[in-house]
């Protein structure tokens, strides 16, 4: 049985929502039923039709949408609502979903602010309405496998990590235009108080996060508005300290002129290294100092379960970004069908992330732009 | 509006199947509506049920699937009837689907003789219902790109062409017990005269002939069965010569043990070349006697039409095995829908492998093996 | 101590011969003492004073430098000779120069017959004086580490062998005017019975028979002159038998437009594969079906005792041609050393190509072009 | 006619002596005419039979081989000395070298303090002998291909510059032992105030300086000891400002476990980037926004000048580190033949790192240090 999806933003012409929208069918978990595709009713309205939504359940506002869905039979009624607006628009409609009964999917950042997300996610634990943040690149089952090689002590306690999220499509001033992407990005009002921290930073911090199982406890960032005329951030550099003694570096940028989207992870223990980065998504590398390094590969036979779980075809078959995505997707549909028959979800279907890694992460973009405008050094990680 | 599509064969635990399914919901242009899954009812009809498939149309044969849904009102029928079923299945179910009016979507290779295949071909002709072969390599952007290049000139003539298609899933006698996949395609009566060959060996043939344009003229097939036991090829490489003078090799093997499934092409012309590969598939090498070499990208903003219209995500996203399986079935369901609207479909829709190459598809198999068993060094190639 | 060398050809403006002495040089096995750079007197004179060659030990011709040198006291006249030239020069000079008491350094191919070939190898078995073939690339460490695990049964028995020889050099006819390298080696007075298969299909084969320690027993050629006006072929494609049962194609090339020099060789066995390929000289991928891929590499401690006794630094620092060329050199001299002292050389010193390797590759050559002539489609390799 | 080299250091058993040994024969510029090996006097005897010398020039100490080789006539003395010793034995040998008349080489870092590098480079200044600092990286054809491209303006005024130096083979406390290496560059007699950051570090720090053209101006260090029992770091990361406004990340570590020596730089300027790494030495990646990525190869035809400069074979037979060192060696061969012949040696020549590289170094080495321990954030790079 498919989960009933209701979508919020996502029209014509935006980026994110397609691709929520192809993640949600990849695995056939989901049937998207009603949606508040636009700000602008009558562009909601044309969106839901080309999407084949019912007339009846294309709302004008998101509001709209959550007070609508709910007085709907509980058969009928959508189940899960995605929230793929810009970030200003995160908080309210998430808030009202959570406490009005429905599961939320919400794009990263979470909120506008640590506050917000600190609100958010009590309640979902008041709620126990479940929330899932779109930070696609744990959905990598080749990530997956270096988290879980990590956990199971295969490079030694880890010493150091890299992470690394290179893009060059604001090497330009490109908002302002007809550029929706680049406007509201760049936009304090709808993007907060960091650009590329907010949008691609705290992907590299969750990954970093997530395939280590480390905590940042310390940062000292070096912040950027690099184009001139931007007002947010489009460049940083962060070095890193995590509890337990390990340190590292995070770099990402939007001004990496012809880069495309190549983000990379390396960690290193004391007994060996892993290697991922996305434009080789299906390999890892694993490194020890006294044999030769492996390849593991999505869909190899001796990959570990997760990475297994979150593959669909035999390792040469290249999964990719939506893929990836799905996996988000699928394993929340999981966990929710699961906890709805009064089952535990398994291991792998709790596999995403969610408010805790969306209050990390906010705190991530308030730590990393304090610390960039700071004289000092180091500063507490702190939330 | 979405096409209502019928399956035959894909039931629970066949892996194309399953695949097929993806295909058709990533583009969101398919509705399963019904399907005989299985050759055996009961399975047949646990799949459809786990697949959300009403019981009423969930079928215990094709036959019976092509004759119920023929009598179902022309709004509710399914359209297009996928055939997923090992290659002694393809033939029938597809020539009386064409014959009822369902547009055909079939696994490769299109049947188990070049007698059918034309059948099939003059069955679609005749009744003006389309047909798409799943060649899935030609779905991918890069190896769109790579086609206009060399039909832009950009390498100048053709001269010489290299496929390699490797897979070791073979290299040891895997067939007889559980491994289905292993069983039926290593199986004459449900595989045809030919293993490796008619596997992926007719893939590299199709991507030969997609990406340069040309056609085989004569060939010299090595054609081994590796492993003891086994009764039909798992190994083969073919010289080649085209119209028109270039030469070619063709390789393709299911006992490279270790090896995954990285398809690859090289064209060289009097000018230039292009390479591409599954492994990086999202990346097309161009060559120059005279000037760095190029690397082109899929959702590049400098790609050509075409290959913009096969991807979803900007460069950097990458997009894979599934996408490219999901661009034919999202080109053959916009050819339909333009058709149906009295509409001229695009260059970009019609671009689905179909009848023809079936056709040759089945030629090649047909050669090949003849070759394979040939005294005679260069036979020509004859459909 | 250093052996001290005399070289037949590499004037100013040879390629080869420059490449010979950086490898002489490289490792400080030797000296280089006189020479017959050319054969133009003045230039040859030329060609020493720029090599700080003494003036009397500057010789017009070979058999100059043979008779004179042979006639100097032992503790001064060369003791090994280096034959740079185009192979029409290769015979004559080598057989006189065993017979006169000098060890030989041949470029490759060994002769412009079979037969030559075989009398040289006569005359070494005779004299006793040591013939050294550069077929450079069996000089590379990993090269020698495939060598390596396919022997230690690593892959289990050979099925399938690849190798591949791609350059785009001769795209165009280039011969005839003042590109030097172009003019002799399409001409069959200088270069012999073959072109691309003479001058790089028997790298491509010797690599091979080398790795894999199997020997061809038929083969079935695609010879072909591809750009017009020329007189060898420029490029081929050969289908293998090996005695024992393995199969293999070979493809070398001097038309693939935009290619460089990146030579190939893929091994399955029944357990495993490795690949190498010179673009990434210091890595050996070995293959299994049930594990990670591994990256062997140059230097690596776990490497093998041929491997490192062939690289000069530790690993992550490229080691690449001039030091594949220089281990042919240095395992020579370490030879000649060993046994002019009655001690018996290591089989590291004795691993590099020689008599045995040049009538082989004379053979493939005839055996090839004989092939690609024929109307037949296997032909036994016939020595 | 032959520079004839003295060297201090690089007796048996040193890894860096042999490098620069080889790197002084591969272009022939160069012969080995006298040494002091060792500061053990027998191992120095031992050294030097070992390598060919006369026994008379083989000296116990470095004093002695300026002293005596001072006083042999000067068409036999040595004219260039290489000094391949630990750190903490740069300085005084190198100034007495300049001071008595001989060119020097050598090995990086230039001195124990900033200090002893200011007197040095006064030394040269002063006495007009030449010093060549071993930065082997800036001795890669497409490394300089990149200095050049930058310089052309080919990606637009630089922006980001990102620098890694990962190696692994101090991951354990592998100090104290027989390993010399390791014993000697984590040793704060001999390495002087740092450890990573003085040996490879300032590799990094100065192929930054050498690419872009640019300086630093600011810093901002997390420098660490990981490995417990340490006395210098083994571990850091720099922040960086450059003048004109540019910024970047240097990080360079010896307890990657598992990595080797892939030193790696990307550039990004306002309108493209330039990417290059020791592991594929013989690419350089040039992206650009809007078109595809080009690969420049060593050896191509189209590369600058100085590329094609400081390479000896075609594209497509790679060439190493030790080519790269070589190239060191070679340009600062003729810079000193042209400059004793009178003439003015040309740009390609005078492209080697100096004593200007060595001052910034070890300014580097101090800034850096300081930095780590410093509170404050930025800190100005000082010389």
């Amino acid at each position: 049985m498919k989960l009933r999806l209701g979508m919020i933003g996502g029209g014509q012409g935006a980026f994110i929502g397609a691709v929520h929208r192809i993640a949600s069918r990849i695995d056939d978990q989901y049937e998207l039923v009603c949606g508040a595709f636009s700000s602008n009713a009558e562009r909601s309205k044309a969106s839901g039709i080309a999407l084949g939504i019912t007339d009846d359940r294309v709302y004008a506002t998101y509001q709209e949408l959550i007070e609508k869905e709910s007085q709907l039979p509980e058969d009928i009624r959508a189940q899960v609502i995605s929230i793929v607006t810009p970030n200003h628009v995160h908080f309210e409609p998430a808030k009202l979903a959570l406490e009005n009964g429905f599961h939320v999917i919400l794009d990263k950042p979470m909120t506008l602010t640590l506050q917000e997300a600190k609100t958010l996610k009590d309640a979902s634990d008041k709620t126990g309405q479940l929330l899932c943040l779109t930070h696609t690149y744990t959905g990598y089952p080749m990530v997956k496998q270096a988290r879980e090689l990590v956990a199971a002590n295969q490079i030694g306690k880890v010493r150091k990590v890299y992470a690394q999220y290179p893009q060059g499509w604001l090497s330009t001033l490109a908002e302002g235009g007809d550029n929706k992407q680049a406007t509201w990005r760049t936009d304090p009002s709808q993007s907060g108080i960091a650009g590329a921290m907010g949008d691609i930073g705290t992907h590299a911090f969750n990954l970093i996060e997530y395939v280590t199982g480390l905590t940042v406890s310390h940062l000292c960032a070096d912040i950027n508005i690099v184009v001139p005329g931007r007002r947010l951030d489009d460049d940083g550099a962060v070095l890193l300290r995590f509890e337990g003694g390990a340190s590292g570096v995070l770099t990402a940028t939007q001004v990496a002129a012809g880069a495309e989207n190549n983000v990379k992870i390396s960690v290193y223990g004391e007994s060996g290294g892993v290697e991922w980065q996305q434009d080789d998504a299906n390999s890892l590398i694993v490194r020890y100092p006294d044999k030769p390094a492996e390849i593991w590969r999505t869909g190899g036979g001796y990959t570990s379960t997760a990475a297994m779980f979150n593959s669909r075809t035999p390792a040469g078959h290249p999964e990719g970004y939506l893929e990836a995505f799905a996996n988000l997707y699928r394993n929340f549909a999981l966990t929710i069908k699961a906890l709805s028959n009064n089952e535990e979800p398994s291991a792998e279907m709790l596999d995403f992330p969610g408010v805790n890694e969306g209050v990390r992460g906010m705190a991530f973009i308030e730590n990393v732009i304090a610390s960039g405008k700071s004289e000092q050094k180091w500063t507490p990680f702190t939330i």
